[in-house]
């Protein structure tokens, strides 16, 4: 494949949210053709049955010896499986991605399992939504998010800048380049803390009578996504555990703060403490 | 006035965010005269200007002689001093109403300084945004939210029935009525907290650097009410500090939970808090 050339085969493995909607977004764009793998069937005939995929198998190695690009849209405990053991069967010169919202577990493993003709390029699309699985995907999905790669020693500049390219073709406003350890502790904060804190209000509310009456719109954005996938979820919480952990004792520290500030009615701390969230928030696009 | 009658005179005092939605959602009836109480002189200009209020004050003595009902929206303190220094300038039978997210306090000032031939009726409308000022109002802001009234000893029930009907007028979906103390208990934990946890979260990213490569919606949504009114809510703050201080103990000790389930690998017991969480919101309409 040459770089940037979408005129090549791509393969989506495991058509649910995500790999859905990349396939959505892909058949937009002179591509070669698009490939699905998915255990499930009927999700693949559907994917064929409306034309986002031109063939799909539940087997994948009849699959990966005709891709030029493949895209692993699983979970990551399942991602690191199927690298594992589709490793011998990648064509060689194949570009490899994933979407993984956890990527120094899932670039060890692609490094320790794949030969040296096969280029893997960590990415995590920063899209997705309380919903889940082929009915929930979009085209759209990823227009306008942010989508991040994670290189590692192994990659090279044209490998890294495909996946660039098809970040960008499919509607992401921004693709950077991080290191997965800081790509890890960050993401643990922007997104897996919104989602320990939306858990948390959710359990809370589950002793509380007539809550609907007193629901507002911050109420509902704290819990939007309570509703979650419990597989994935419990795979992240597993893998960056550490980060975490950290995560939740800093959102710790900084209740007890202003637990203290409203005990003292230390008004002038409070002012801190709103000046710093006000400005805090500006700062986000 | 006549119970459920909007062709009398109504006064809004203070055309803030609130205030300024209230004479905009009134302005579609077929009310009376609309007049405004607010000490920003330019502001008053605007509304007479664009045919929000018929006529605008900032002394409060000329316009209250003349109001069948009084719809207070400042800030919680504000209310309670506008209510002692104008309690002996109200018409007698006038219906007095506040929109404020605090009712204990509101209710006890009223009670105490008011005579028995004006009613103070109680009303949070669970409407608002993270914008302030007679600029950020609309007509619409009420539309399809929630709108508490908290009854006290000394209302009639052709007093609520009144702010029942002006509540739905303006675009409400439900209208209840709850005591003040469960009002304020609820309130903690459906607006309070999310406003706690937005702070704490906005505080948290002033240390980090290149945050926007990382935000997915969960924390947009999470930190959207971190650009706050300072003044509005120093006050809730101060004025329900032992319930919110007990809603942050309640989120301090689920995040604890989490954590320790996150830190044991205990996948059993996140599975009971993803089950409740994902029940827990699905209540929430």
């Amino acid at each position: 494949m040459e770089e940037g050339d979408f005129r090549s085969n791509i393969t989506v493995v495991g058509l649910g949210l995500i790999g859905g909607s990349f396939a959505m977004a892909l058949r937009q764009f002179n591509v070669g053709r698009i490939f699905g793998i998915d255990i499930d069937e009927s999700v693949l005939n559907k994917a064929v049955a409306c034309g986002v995929i031109d063939e799909g198998a539940s087997n994948a190695d009849e699959i990966l010896c005709k891709s030029d690009m493949v895209i692993i849209a699983l979970y990551p405990r399942d991602t690191i499986e199927f690298i594992k053991n589709y490793a011998g069967y990648f064509r060689p010169g194949t570009i490899v991605t994933d979407t993984c919202g956890i990527k120094q577990p899932i670039i060890e493993a692609a490094k320790k399992s794949l030969g040296s003709d096969v280029e893997f390029v960590g990415g995590h699309p920063m899209a997705g939504n309380e919903f889940q699985g082929f009915e929930a995907a979009s085209r759209d999905l990823f227009f306008d998010t942010n989508y991040i790669i994670t290189p590692h020693e192994s990659n090279s500049e044209s490998g890294m800048a495909v996946i660039e390219k098809l970040a960008a073709a499919i509607g992401c406003k921004c693709v950077t380049r991080i290191g997965a350890e800081v790509h890890d502790r960050m993401i643990s904060f922007t997104s897996q803390l919104p989602h320990i804190v939306a858990i948390s209000f959710a359990n809370l509310m589950m002793g509380e009578k007539d809550m609907n009456l007193f629901t507002g719109r911050s109420f509902k954005d704290a819990t939007r996504v309570a509703v979650l996938n419990k597989e994935l979820w419990t795979q992240i919480f597993r893998m960056n555990n550490l980060n975490i952990i950290d995560r939740i004792e800093d959102m710790e520290n900084m209740l007890h703060n202003l637990k203290n500030a409203i005990n003292a009615q230390d008004e002038s701390c409070l002012q801190i403490l709103f000046d710093n969230a006000i400005k805090g928030k500006r700062k986000i696009i």
